[in-house]
């Protein structure tokens, strides 16, 4: 049976993480959100949220329903499907380490959503612009390079090779970290150019996944759409700076 | 082999979850950073955090060290612990859910701190005091009544009853649950007075955490610290108001 993915239509958002490695799988999945037809499409999905007798519900979108069970939260959805899709270290220690990492990729997403909504996520940018910059600034100045540079640090720490974040296969992490580079140089290429240098073994991380063929071919079709300003990773160009 | 409990020492903070899961276990284990001698104090955790051989570092605390094996992110130790400590489910799909709900808690953690820190963890609390105003007002009119509202609704559908927020036993996520409706009791008094009617069921899951015999007793002890304006959840009486 087809794996289920909800997600919010029309951005990339978190949902994309997981895309990435169903992807990368060729994994049988729907995007539900995306689909029209009975059972299908955005209503469908917020009437599952907002079931009142399933048991276990999602707070919100991804979330993936496998048979019976749904599972939230992108770093718990790829734990959960990762090793059935190949894409989870094989030893479990290392799948936990792959977790603490998919989990730092998880606050990095979400301090930059904060970047053009650090008020209230109930409020148009434009309301809340000048808190924007702000956290803009800080977020380019500060954490940028301590995100950046912790991940680069443990690819070049990594005692199996630096051409995977976790031991020497791929990952479901090493997707993510394409996905943020991929991300942080739509949103603030300002700053993520001034910043190549401190990131060269991310950035050849994040090339060669792009050139993988599954990955090249998804890219391509119209299934991964453009990064816009309604998803997570924004370019507001007044938030964009040189640190 | 004790467990080493690696988080700063002076508050609560993120490292409580893990401890009220040690605790009711009575698991044997270490606060390094509390504790002074060889090896010991901040100044280990932070030397372990900037090691330049360790293959895989944490981004930041808390993390715990068992044996070779450090694993990073509340949510991910839990996940790892619970298990071991007898507060995970015992079904498999189960666990996904507890995860799951973690990741919730995970996510309104980070909302809570950035109530007084909504535009730079690098600032002052005085140096952003207006942005933590409006932040604030808008996490006690629409995001607390989301997040318990999400939770008492979970409890309220568990088909097992809702003595526990997954299945029929206590988990780890129970016991987190106690600690956010403590946290947001202290940080937001007026706000959790005036929501008292919409989360019985949390409450009184809270209740029935703080009275098992070693959480009551943890909370009685010195290893308890007292909430302060140095951790997550934080009272500053201009930001708390009645929705």
């Amino acid at each position: 049976m087809a794996y289920e993915l909800y997600y919010w239509n029309g951005i990339q958002g978190r949902g994309e993480f997981v895309r990435l490695a169903l992807e990368e799988a060729q994994a049988d999945y729907i995007d539900v959100a995306r689909l029209s037809g009975p059972g299908m499409g955005t209503a469908a999905m917020l009437e599952l949220m907002r079931s009142k007798h399933e048991p276990y519900i999602a707070f919100a979108p991804p979330f993936l329903r496998d048979g019976d069970l749904i599972v939230s939260h992108v770093a718990n959805i790829l734990f959960y499907l990762g090793p059935k899709l190949g894409l989870a270290p094989g030893d479990e220690q290392l799948r936990y380490l792959a977790n603490g990492l998919q989990l730092t990729i998880t606050d990095l997403v979400a301090e930059v959503h904060d970047t053009h909504h650090p008020i209230a996520t109930s409020l148009y940018y434009a309301d809340q612009k000048e808190a924007a910059k702000a956290r803009s600034a800080a977020f380019i100045s500060e954490r940028i390079p301590k995100f950046l540079g912790y991940f680069e640090k443990v690819l070049r720490q990594n005692s199996k090779g630096s051409s995977h974040i976790v031991g020497d296969t791929l990952s479901y992490v090493d997707l993510s970290l394409f996905q943020v580079v991929e991300g942080l140089r739509y949103a603030f290429p300002k700053a993520m150019k001034a910043y190549a240098g401190d990131y060269r073994g991310l950035a050849a991380l994040h090339d060669a996944v792009a050139k993988r063929p599954n990955i090249s071919a998804y890219l391509r079709s119209d299934r991964r759409l453009a990064f816009n300003e309604d998803g997570i990773f924004r370019h507001y160009p007044e938030l964009d700076l040189v640190p």
